[in-house]
């Protein structure tokens, strides 16, 4: 038996040589027939850890240029552009059969050295406590099989849609942690940016919502816990669309922003 | 005299070879000594749009690793990740002396070619009309050299900083069009992205905020005339700190998202 956590299991890199490694896409993170966005991104993110000085992502932008396919094997470049005193910046490319998938561009830094003013305007949602909220797995129907490696809970309002009474705006929100209690760290935040189902699915039934940009700032060490997650979209124009995300920590931080832009595929 | 616009004065790329371009980072877009950022990603969008086959910029990522010298020559190089069949992916880097400056990471669409669904909540700021708004230039004390190229006008409240009494919320919102009446396009949103004040400012002094990472969502393309601009910063942390922008056109559609990651240096 594996000690180590489902997510620790899933985001290995084999070295090749210096700056390249060959990791398996594990099909434990699909959504139907393709990894979860989120997922690629930690692997990119755990490259860039291994490549530039700094311990923590700040800024990681992913851009998806094809499908990556899943149960497969991919190569990981990364390369480091600058280290500068205080923040190193870097791009790993995941690709397979010689065609970019992932190309993602970070900005990395040191949390625990962070010093300067805080102003902060709102706090953490009032929503119900986990024991309230509905469990994304178990709860109501079939869920993406990436959602058994969490527990994932939406409010009431957000699970609307899962029994097709969608809510009538794109508001997503609720708690998560890994299924397996590993605690959240900055590196598997960009993945839990990407964990809720779109919050879009509460104004319109969607087939797929596939990411073409993603971008997350860490701004804070999550404290252990669950995290609480807050989605939203403002604007659905021509069948695209941004997400907004927040992510909180068990004390009351805010750890991480994300947005993305998607495209609704009907 | 050179009828072109301020704009494409200053956005000029002479071809080296295949992908390369040497372009003048013109020092009328700088702020204090450096160019500012939205200046240098247009220049790279200009060398994204001649790379690849799509017309629009639709995800538009800058990080930047190292301050660009102004009054200089940079060298830009582009490539063309992949290019399907709707959106087509790339990178541009500016560099100076070997060392890369900005590294840009961008998705390219067809805007006119977008059918799907329209959702949008909210609409344009409510806010006073440009006439009985305050002049960024020759209304408040010296701005930046570069506003000089805009007919930049903040509202009332948006301008309290200006004039010692800053705001109490991290909110900068007005209106903006290029001095010379050009009209904005898809690739000068980048630009009308990053040309406010920082919000940061109706907050706390602030000597300088410079952008570590900026992504810009272009969602449509712009009516002639005014753009409308709301600036927000919810989450200044340790110094750090998100600013989203939204732009809004003459027929009081959303053009533009934005979302940088700034830090505040005192």
């Amino acid at each position: 038996m594996d000690a180590r956590s489902v997510f620790d299991q899933a985001v290995v890199l084999d070295p090749l040589d210096e700056g390249r490694w060959r990791a398996h896409i594990d099909p434990g993170w699909n959504i139907g027939d393709a990894p979860n966005g989120g997922y690629l991104v930690s692997l990119a993110v755990a490259a860039l850890a291994r490549t530039l000085p700094h311990p923590d992502p700040f800024a990681v932008t992913a851009h998806f240029p094809s499908r990556t396919g899943s149960g497969a094997d991919a190569l990981i470049e990364s390369r480091m552009v600058r280290a500068g005193r205080s923040l190193s910046m870097g791009t790993a490319v995941i690709s397979q059969g010689g065609s970019a998938r992932v190309h993602v561009t970070g900005t990395f830094g040191a949390l625990q050295q962070l010093k300067g003013p805080t102003n902060v305007a709102g706090g953490p949602p009032a929503n119900a406590p986990p024991e309230q909220c509905v469990r994304a797995v178990g709860g109501v129907g079939p869920a993406p099989e990436f959602v058994n490696r969490f527990d994932l809970r939406m409010t009431p309002e957000s699970a609307m849609w899962a029994v097709g009474k969608p809510l009538g705006r794109a508001d997503m929100q609720g708690w998560v942690r890994f299924v397996d209690g590993r605690d959240a760290d900055p590196a598997s935040l960009c993945l839990f940016a990407d964990s809720f189902p779109p919050a879009v699915f509460n104004i319109a039934p969607a087939r797929w919502v596939p990411t073409i940009e993603l971008t997350v700032h860490v701004r804070g060490r999550p404290a252990p816990g669950w995290l609480q997650a807050r989605f939203l979209t403002r604007y659905l124009i021509n069948g695209y669309l941004e997400e907004d995300g927040e992510l909180w920590d068990s004390s009351g931080a805010l750890v991480a922003l994300s947005r993305q832009l998607a495209r609704m595929q009907g």
